[in-house]
């Protein structure tokens, strides 16, 4: 049977939240414009928005022109009371995004860090370090969240990295070490896979966004699908879906950090292309030197005929569609979106590896998946954490602090 | 903002919707009862349960006994007023079953036929021979729906085979074709892969039945996934999601239906059974003895130590192992049932496929995913055609024809 509503704060609640969902959907409104997609009346309209406005989640935009009856001054969300904060472990760098209440990244940072020679306690030390810095950037906005993207399984209940080989880290609990360090409240500072919360960035702000069976693949030193099927993110029973990196490839290969051989990031991970276009100590291997940087080398090395790297690329791009491939036929999705530095180098690597997932479909019709690199780029993972953070906010607006008096809402 | 139902027939139907549902949870319950789960009064109840009985899908059970109030009639499900029918196409057989309301298989029958000598019209004539001689067997039952299983990529749309590389069938017109010759509605006959369907029926009444990340694995001449995830059928963009069958495994293994070499289903299906167990004239692989009985003379044989069939089975279920691994760790299910053959060589297949889903898998805790043998066996996919067919009745009591008068209903 339908459910009546009967607690009055719950409701109020959802029909806050409606408010915040039907502004990021279209815009700025009037109260009137409001008034008639919801239902509600003028006043219970008006009510909500004062109390929005206080909590700095909406504004007073300009004045609606055209339309029925008498102008109304529009609505529209507040970019500057809120910001969601995506934090980002990466085997050689640590970065932080903000982004705003429209989704805009508001800030961006990446700083060269080893993992592996800091050690977990050192590491954890330095992400706080970066994280405390981003809460002052965000000055007298209410930070609704931290995200703390990492490249391996994460039981997200409990905010504890299962197992991240690339990290060698295995059961740290990430969630409860950066809130201590932080002073920042336990429910509010999410852990999740780097692969995951690309994918949920890429469904809600990227070039794809929308799409409703759309898979995410990194390109980072580790390989990792973050799968959305019929607008829902995948995690899988034990939130370990998407876990391709270690799809055995060639049992004769490489030694891969899992302990196995040929896994498919063995072929595929940044690793494996330093090793194949570089020589020990060329400047495109260096950790040091941002990675778009070095990404910009490598473009420039491949459009002046360098056989070494066009030979690197194009042996790569064909295991990646390899790989590709066989995450297609499982998922069918509309949109494989490759990530990281796949989407650096797309004309090198992108278009063998659309070659393969074509010659690889089983029927024509299922080559019509798309391919393509991601707008994102390096910033996916953390931007999708720092959009996680803010949907506390989303679902209950009433998380967010009232910070004005309820009077001073636009007239 | 949640919407008043404004509708008073789409209301009703909810409504009739409800009691069927809940009845089917929880099996008998009076009219009090339901009064008091639904919130509706006892005399909306009557109105809707004599309705339901009209067209016979409830009936008068025992009286309730205990509880508080008079004791009163129970109402439960009739299992003898609707049908759901499935009928499955494979490569040597036709085969129809039908279900009761609460899912119960009253009949099955499975014919030898050979699909690729007698070509589509011919294979059309005699589904459409079974399906009528079913519908005969139905009797005064109501037939919901009639659901065909192929295996192969379907347009359910249109009921169009796109693809059925085993069958040789192309762009099939099957439900027109099919409803044509029976004179059966087309909007009540349904087509769908023979994965997607044993998936459905393994998630419905199987031993796992209930588990929301659960992915069933065909076992017969092709091989193909029908993937659950979240309580949801993934389908993919295109609906041809599952088709792990023709996943590269060995680029110079054997030639496949699809035209590529050493697909898994070359290393795994029913075909690459006999082919490595049984020498040319060997009963076992003759598609006119039953398959059971095929699989029994199988049995014995590993009973008795035969060392071709050992080593047969025990590199298929190698292979079988190496695949299922690769699905677990794009999805992660908690459970991935192995059906068709597979289910009947549970000793000498299941095991060693376990060991190698444990051997690599990427994390300890991933390696806990419960690899099992179907208890729906050969039967799986008809029976989750049949149970898909009773849906339109499930979700719109209405679509049943009132056949007894209002008033007989029970007191």
């Amino acid at each position: 049977m339908p459910e009546q509503p009967t607690d009055r704060a719950a409701l109020r609640r959802a029909n806050l939240a409606w408010v915040i969902g039907v502004l990021r959907e279209q815009g700025g409104l009037s109260r009137a414009q409001l008034a008639v997609l919801s239902g509600l009346s003028k006043a219970t309209v008006s009510t909500l928005v004062t109390e929005l406005t206080a909590r700095r989640l909406v504004r007073a935009g300009g004045i609606a022109a055209g339309g029925q009856g008498r102008p109304g001054q529009i609505v529209e969300l507040d970019p500057d009371g809120v910001r969601g904060i995506g934090v980002e472990v990466g085997i050689d760098h640590i970065a932080v995004t903000s982004v705003d209440t429209a989704g805009q990244v508001v800030s961006d940072r990446r700083v060269a860090f080893d993992v592996l020679s800091a050690g977990v306690d050192q590491t954890v030390y330095q992400l706080a370090e970066v994280t405390h810095r981003e809460l002052e950037l965000v000055d007298d906005a209410y930070p609704a969240g931290i995200t703390v993207s990492v490249p391996g399984l994460v039981d997200t209940a409990r905010g504890v990295v299962r197992l991240a080989p690339r990290l060698r880290w295995r059961e740290v609990p990430l969630a409860d070490s950066l809130a201590g360090q932080l002073g920042f409240p336990l429910e509010r500072l999410l852990v999740d896979n780097d692969a995951n919360l690309s994918a949920m960035a890429e469904y809600q702000i990227g070039g794809m966004r929308g799409t409703t069976d759309l898979v995410y693949v990194t390109g980072d030193f580790g390989i990792g699908a973050g799968v959305i099927a019929g607008g829902r993110l995948v995690r899988g029973a034990i939130g370990y879906a998407g876990e391709v990196g270690h799809m055995s490839m060639d049992p004769m290969g490489p030694q891969c950090s899992c302990g196995r051989r040929g896994c498919w990031e063995t072929q595929v991970g940044l690793g494996a292309l330093f090793h194949a276009l570089a020589a020990p100590g060329d400047l495109v291997s260096d950790p040091n030197r941002p990675i778009e940087e070095r990404m910009a080398m490598i473009r420039a090395r491949a459009e002046r005929g360098d056989q070494r790297t066009l030979g690197a690329l194009h042996q790569i791009g064909s295991a990646l569609g390899v790989g590709v491939s066989i995450v297609v036929n499982v998922l069918s999705p509309a949109v494989v979106v490759l990530g990281g530095y796949f989407a650096a180098l797309p004309d090198w690597l992108i278009e063998p590896a659309r070659i393969e997932v074509a010659a690889r479909a089983v029927v024509a019709e299922a080559a019509t998946v798309r391919v393509v690199g991601s707008d994102l780029g390096f910033a996916a993972a953390r931007t999708g954490g720092a959009l996680a953070a803010l949907n506390r906010v989303y679902e209950d607006p009433t998380e967010a602090p009232e910070r004005t008096e309820m009077t001073e809402a636009p007239a």
